[in-house]
């Protein structure tokens, strides 16, 4: 098994709430909601905050589409932080059925594929959403952002952010179709350094990649647009040779979330953006709507995640990456 | 949405590995594989313990099915530990799809869930596997097992053990059949001790039994057995007096594989046994071959688990809990 046909499964609402350096970058205007300087989000803890920006991202996405979260049959939600917290903060007030994943970084496309399944095969109308908090993400994987402490050049940054999505089979005011998904395969090239994600995502993103081309047959430019979700400049030229080595060239049809979201010299961010937050507000933000006009006709979207935790850190084992990947194609047809 | 009706979802293949405590207790002859005597498997770490019953758990549940990991279209998985990473590490070497899902200790029924929705709509055969240590969780979200704590009485014992299951569209040679499942509601009574779980995870299984009931319009003694994950006796008598409140008397139906697994007096293990590897075990081991034989011809299985973690725990923060349901019959016929 490798790619799962999905059949009038379409993204009809998203939405995405970031914090205040993900609005000083240069998608800034583009994101519904802004931390407005402090990204507490009115909350008292930071793991409060993470959950207060699902909460706004999941009832502004359903607002956009014309509903109310209860009209979701589900919610399929998931984050970084331990045990998926942030999600049942968020998310437990609307009442809805729920369904927890994990997929690291990942968690995007995981949530996409499994809620384009719901709504091929089951009519299921669910909502997609995860997070990342940088205060939260920081102080649990590496450092407190409060130490200050200097940061490796292959270092990303956790972007402060939730995306949220609403996904069924009714294709009316859809902003994208989901025709196919994938599920990737754990990979581990034995990468120990907490500060270079991009490496230990990157072999998953090819496996994912290379499986996807060669069971669809498919050149990467004939897709036209193939977007991972935060591998940073790091992990991206990792994923290029690799695949070139593969006999695959994406280079002149290749973008990445995390190269995106940040002016990475302006804003020092070293190695670009990473978290769950980032490929889910850049997809809600960005390339969701240029799918939607017809700017862009078809991407086939990676999700990629380093699976890890602080005692795997501690304990030095290696960090495995996985990818998973969602094709999407603009409403109106297309390929 | 409440019910979701699947097809042709038949478990053929389960197993189970378990600690040393689990061995001596009464259905110590049961399980598959154990943990003689040290718990750990032959690793030298606690968390690679783990992994290593998830390995050997799905090896020999593919066995039993007569095919091996690599058979199988994808695995979907989860367990306890900090961003799921014994099932990481456990199912890595196998190289397969991987789905990661996260439901605390109502992983196993979120897992048969997907995989019997998998199985009905997209004919793929997957892996189900979850697992739980005494030594990681008890670290984890209390105390290091070595610092010997005195427990309170409401406390519940965490299940050293992994269940793996074969879930497909094919009846041949099958356990059991999946007939239609349910997704749970995060459902919040404000407990914030993290020696209470029965008490933080009862009011969700009263709300998914409940809600079941309703939109089946089936009565519990109708059903026959109700099941629910590790409530244990603290948690399980919450759950009786909920829904005998709605209307619901259970008393004559009901078992809870947290009250099963341990002789609870003569082992010490207060109020019963928990965590990801507790239902697992114990429907791998002894319902699962019940349906099979025809002992029991239905079995409506209720996976609960207490969503928290050691941030929540130290912030005061209250412990929703969570369950799945997912309802089996004797695979040749019955209701």
């Amino acid at each position: 098994m490798g790619i799962i046909k999905t059949k009038n499964a379409f993204v009809t609402g998203a939405a995405s709430v970031v914090g205040s350096s993900e609005y000083k970058g240069p998608l800034g205007d583009l994101f519904d909601v802004s931390g407005e300087g402090d990204d507490t989000f009115g909350m008292d803890t930071w793991e409060k905050s993470e959950s207060e920006m699902q909460r706004i991202a999941l009832e502004l996405a359903a607002k956009k589409r014309g509903i109310v979260p209860g009209d979701l049959d589900a919610v399929i939600a998931g984050d970084l932080i331990d045990q998926c917290l942030a999600s049942t903060g968020g998310l437990i007030g609307f009442g809805i059925p729920y369904f927890g994943i994990f997929g690291a970084c990942s968690t995007c496309a995981e949530g996409l594929l499994a809620a384009a399944v719901a709504a091929s095969y089951l009519h299921l109308r669910c909502g997609v959403v995860t997070s990342s908090h940088n205060c939260t993400a920081e102080r649990q994987f590496r450092f407190p952002v409060e130490y200050g402490c200097v940061r490796t050049p292959t270092s990303q940054w956790t972007v402060t952010g939730a995306g949220a999505f609403t996904v069924e089979d009714s294709p009316v005011g859809a902003m994208a179709e989901i025709c196919d998904v994938m599920l990737g395969r754990a990979v581990d090239y034995g990468i120990t350094d907490a500060n270079n994600m991009g490496a230990a995502m990157a072999p998953a993103a090819a496996d994912t990649v290379e499986r996807y081309l060669k069971e669809s047959g498919r050149a990467p430019n004939d897709i036209g647009l193939i977007v991972t979700g935060d591998l940073g400049y790091e992990g991206g030229s990792i994923l290029k040779e690799l695949l070139l080595e593969r006999g695959y060239d994406i280079s002149s049809c290749y973008r990445d979330c995390g190269m995106m979201i940040f002016d990475t010299e302006e804003q020092d961010m070293h190695a670009g953006g990473s978290g769950c937050g980032c490929s889910a507000t850049v997809m809600a933000s960005y390339f969701l709507p240029k799918l939607m006009t017809g700017e862009v006709s078809e991407i086939l979207f990676i999700g990629t995640g380093a699976l890890m935790n602080s005692m795997s850190l501690a304990q030095g084992t290696s960090i495995p990456g996985i990818a998973h990947a969602v094709r999407f194609k603009c409403p109106q047809g297309g390929k």
